[in-house]
């Protein structure tokens, strides 16, 4: 029965090591880097909870990840939740040890904080990559509340340390009331391609992911998607919402419009359950998170 | 006052036979065939409720079914809640008894298993029907859990006992994972017509219902709405939500675009009120019947 | 902290006079003028907290309304919650306070009953207005219940007591089931526009704002938006939902074309925590009354 | 099916006049005399829902009331929700017309306001009565926000109006802050028995009901069941909730403990179903409400 | 971190057979034999996600189970949810499995139907047994909607076929209303002894504790805690909440009381999680899982 | 009205010194010292929003807190959510900047880390002080993963700093399952009175607060009051709850019982929004706040 059993992402078997994986699911209970709402440390449970629905074959793209490749639910990082740069480095060598041997990883957040150290460990692997950033915000401050890390900062740190090649990165669904009108600036000399929520509003993106494709090539690719890229009414679970968001069509046309890329991994980050009171957030969670197993490239 | 009386569908007037009747509101309140969350035996208390909102007149349509009909609320369908077989048995002898003398009967579900035995019933009255059935799914599985009977089969069962015209049948909305990749093939071989949701994003439906109305002809049509077929924000409380389906916009035209057509009954199925937090979806369907009241024939 | 300090709105400071100020928040808890569901008595309190999200300067439009105007929070009116008609004449008894020297108030809701009062004093100011109404409804009933007085009725009131200006009045977002077929003919009588939900579906509204910048070209101009002119899925937490609304993406482009037009004053109504369990339709009430500060004519 | 069906109390029989029955329900949907939080005009359609559960006997008692009175439903007083003495006018007038001819009536509530014309009515009839006032306040108030009537006047109104024996009077249950150290004064010089919370806790109130039953003998009794009266933890959705209330153990001691008198009305009032998230307010207030028919004379 | 990791029932390891366990948990995610609200199917799921807060040790008596017995959380029966007898027989065959080597199950339900099917296993281990049952309802009804197998009958089954030994049959916490003056006189001729809520009042289970240790002597004894023998207040999320119930307090009074028993199972079922919108019931199951695991003879 | 107005805590003024006031209310947003759920760097906004509930007066004890001390609400801690050593310093200096000049604190918070700093301010001011600590946790551990500053360990780490007295410490209210059988051991060695829950089940706590008046003397007394120490059936929305608690009865019992102590501060923490579904969690925080407001020794 669907509502029985060990609630693992889409009931995929529950192992610890990566040996033999294609790709593997695991969760990322952080939610010190939050600068608003909290809660995202449940972001991994919830998901997995909600993931229970969906079965093996995506119906609209004919994609069937289980029969082509070793996937499995590795747990979560076991992370202190009492220090910011702790969780961050054992969230960074729990990931070395994942991809070291060639396993993708898709993480379920968790606060946006996690993607810079997981950057640092796709680094050590693959060098700088490419990046498709699905988000309301640019996370590209240089601090927040004075300090270096925090959810709103870790693109800023990955792209310092040489964790990714700034023309090879897109951040899409940029919106909401800003700090300064400078905000997008830094990013913008890096070299990233900014695409403001307003862009996107009453079209399809498919076109803009040709575009991407053409920008990324056969480059290796991270792909970062915060759920509150969405618009609340898809996604009102998350710390940071803002209102005139991308839709969820949207984000399944961003997530489908990477297929042929090289992706080396991604997550999905900032689902907050206490917030998500009719759970549709971790559902549309662990349903991008099985489209983005789809589009893997062992994945006919 | 609008809060106060007893919750009857659209505070019609409660009467249990239909003598009489243009049209009645019906509720099957049923959930054992639901296989993932259940809940839906509350769905038609849940949809009387939300329907005291409703006023008289149709503001796009201007439709006032009222002044051309007789209707009436006639309570729910006694079954058997431990027992889906006798419980779909008691549902076909209690719409056998409604459709007899003409009476239009437009039911308030309740899960989709209940299709069933009404187009069983319909069958009964009018032969062969066609189908305008909106939904996620395109719940014609030949068994679930190795049974023959549950709100994943309905079609299957009505198919395979004459009760639908198999190339006047279509159905809207098709997403999600599935569990094969061949999971639509058995509706399309009957002659259905399998519209996927993807293929109506970013668009009106108003041209396909233009398709339907010549696909239908003055042939009696059933409509049986799922509330699933709509996207998660806007029917969030419902048993199998898919990501990524139809507006609520879109399920106004394509009901709406059914005025024309011989409809001889129809049925708004899958509410499941403890799921639906904030009301919205048994509003939804609360307003979706009215909808298809204001569709009848005898409506000017 | 965000998530710190007194809940002011936008987290201004408050104080208790308007003078020196260019713009002024205001809440008006006011709910024994509702209809249907009510609970809007607590939407400034609601609101205030979900605006802690907010930030300076708005991403969209560049514009930095701080930088530009003095603006403070001067708390809420103090009206009595138990005579309806005495609460109207305490709202318009502080809004003449408020618009005498200049200061453009900006009416946190509470139930549309409100906007009556308002319009009054600003008609005292300004004399005839401008009206740019967005809601499901039309609010222009002569009675309810048997009451002059009422949610229903404030624009009827307002319109008879030369608040406005009728060729200078647009009504967008009408919908939903409605009592007469004539309901809104009075309002057309009148010369308003009335738009209704159907005629905005599936498209941009910039192109009626253009229409409407036209329409009222340098004539003072009042703003009333009720919030269940969006959609519910964007707004559940309102006391009359009606299906088929406007996205709040139309929300931001109606707010946004007005930028250019000479707004005196303007209200965000009919948010009602008790139904907004997800906490959306208070941050979207937010966001929209930022967006209003955005467009008056001292922001550059 | 207990889910099915149309929602009316108890599943009684719904009808319009009175002729015949020995008590009845009766619903009045008020929430416009609150003064903190609003809402209970849902009162009594929830109190009706949730008492879907409720079957025939009285388990403790062994009261079988159908079995001794002929009971219905009959449905709600239509009142004015925009003017508040209209709408105790709309009461007292419905009332007068049930207990005209010796039909108990039990209401549903609706704020406390409603028992001041309930009693006006019960005047009509019985002359002045005894009361057991459940309550955490006394709802005595001379004037609410300068208004003479309000959810927390109806006693004094009642008292001043001759309905009501000021030695005949109980008020259990008092408790929270208070405007002013002399809030009971006068309700004690009118010769009511203030019982505050504390001096209930950690007991049973068997033996004070004993001494309600000397206090009040023979004489016409009426039963006002604020559900705020109970705790928070029991009744958590209700418009002004006091910590440290009764439980609701001692809520059922309370009217188990008025069998013997002579009731000739009661209501349970305050029960918000917008906040009564979990659904257990209304389904203690049906509860009390069968309690209440268990008691009355012609029960065995 | 106590977020993290797959949601095991107290985090223990997760295996699917039973060989070298002393105990372990299991669950029945059933439903269909629920009367009123159903939703227990996903008990199982909510329960072992509230667990994940549970530690160790037993602060209150000392008992650290972990330290005396090997346990593991074996997963949920796999069984069929458009039939009833069939899932019953599922149960069995699942749980003659479990007990046949000598593991003690502690069942998490799942609706009270399963109660059933486990006795029947258990007695092919061990004979008819004692039964301490907590439970609003006595359970032991004949037939519900003239089916023999349904949530209201499982200890009339278990007794019918020689599963219990009638005078070692304790049911506590009777209450509410009732079908006929007679229900509990079936239970009564068999021996079982009916506490009535009512009974336990005010006071400590304690006392009542030592008498049912004298009755169950060294005899094999089961325990079944419907969490709707605790008042709502305390477990709202369940299908059939009956005010005036039991305490948390003494449910643990019970099952700590049950220390010294021979006990050779159990279960706690009725969680009905999209009703628990708190999430207490689920946590409160899970802790008296935890110290039912904690009564075991093997447990120092 | 009460529905209106900025929400200071009980309607206070605010103002950011606390020159010339006897008592002041301050926030404190934490929640990364949380264990299990967060959340609660929302407390304080919540508590105050729904301290607009409370009135003047002491209703049960007659105290009049107002007319005896000048009182304001001071906002909130400024901190730095990222880092929590960082955070407590940041509340430290608050305090100590708060008691230098005689004025006592009443903190919201916010997690039980923010207990530490304060009473690090406190003995600046008073040396070591005696310590009522109401808790289901001895918040006394020595390391949370491996860190010394969390929420389980704020009275570790006052008493190795000479903040308490170490046989003027009482905690009330211990329970739940623990990490080792010796958890308490520490803080008994330290001269604590640890009473554990099931010590204070069936009883009213007068008699312990009796003996607590004794144990204290004149001495000054910090009050901590963990609303977790309550059942989660009064304090639900709390990220540690544990069931068979301390009833809100007896809570208020203990703080009445500190009046005559010399109490230099308390706080009250813990409280969640996010997981305050029904909002009786801040609601019954807000009243233990006023509590200890008219318990202060100015309050004649
Ligand atoms: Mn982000
Ligand atoms: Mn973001
Ligand atoms: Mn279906
Ligand atoms: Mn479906
Ligand atoms: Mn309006
Ligand atoms: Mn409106
Ligand atoms: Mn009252
Ligand atoms: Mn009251
Ligand atoms: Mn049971
Ligand atoms: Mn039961
Ligand atoms: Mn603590
Ligand atoms: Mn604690």
């Amino acid at each position: 029965v669907r509502a029985g059993g060990i609630a693992s992402m889409m009931r995929l078997p529950v192992q610890s090591d990566t040996t033999g994986l294609d790709a593997c699911f695991v969760g990322v209970p952080l939610d010190i880097g939050t600068s608003n709402r909290s809660g995202t440390r449940y972001g991994p449970r919830q998901i997995r909870c909600e993931s229970a629905l969906l079965r093996k074959v995506n119906s609209a793209t004919g994609a069937s990840p289980y029969d082509c490749m070793q996937v499995a639910d590795i747990g979560d990082v076991n992370l202190n939740l009492y220090n910011l740069p702790k969780a961050c480095e054992d969230i960074r060598r729990r990931f070395s040890d994942i991809v070291k041997d060639g396993c993708i990883p898709l993480a379920l957040g968790g606060d946006h904080t996690m993607s810079y150290p997981i950057l640092q460990a796709i680094k050590e692997k693959h060098g700088a990559v490419g990046l498709v950033h699905i988000d309301a915000h640019s996370d590209t401050h240089d601090l927040m509340l004075g300090e270096k890390i925090a959810h709103g900062t870790p693109f800023r740190r990955a792209m310092e340390e040489g964790c990714l090649v700034g023309n090879k990165v897109i951040q899409i669904g940029l919106r909401g009331s800003i700090y300064d009108t400078g905000d997008y600036d830094w990013a913008r000399e890096q070299g990233f391609r900014c695409i403001q929520a307003h862009e996107c509003w009453h079209k399809s993106l498919e076109p803009l992911m040709v575009e991407v494709r053409e920008m990324m090539g056969n480059h290796p690719v991270y792909l970062s998607f915060d759920i509150d890229g969405l618009d609340p009414c898809f996604a009102p679970g998350t710390g940071t919402p803002e209102i005139g968001g991308l839709t969820s069509i949207q984000g399944l046309e961003i997530v489908r419009g990477c297929k042929g890329l090289n992706v080396v991994g991604g997550d999905l980050v900032e689902v907050s359950p206490p917030y998500d009171v009719q759970g549709t957030t971790a559902l549309t969670g662990a349903n991008l998170l099985f489209e983005m197993l789809c589009i893997l490239q062992k994945v006919k």
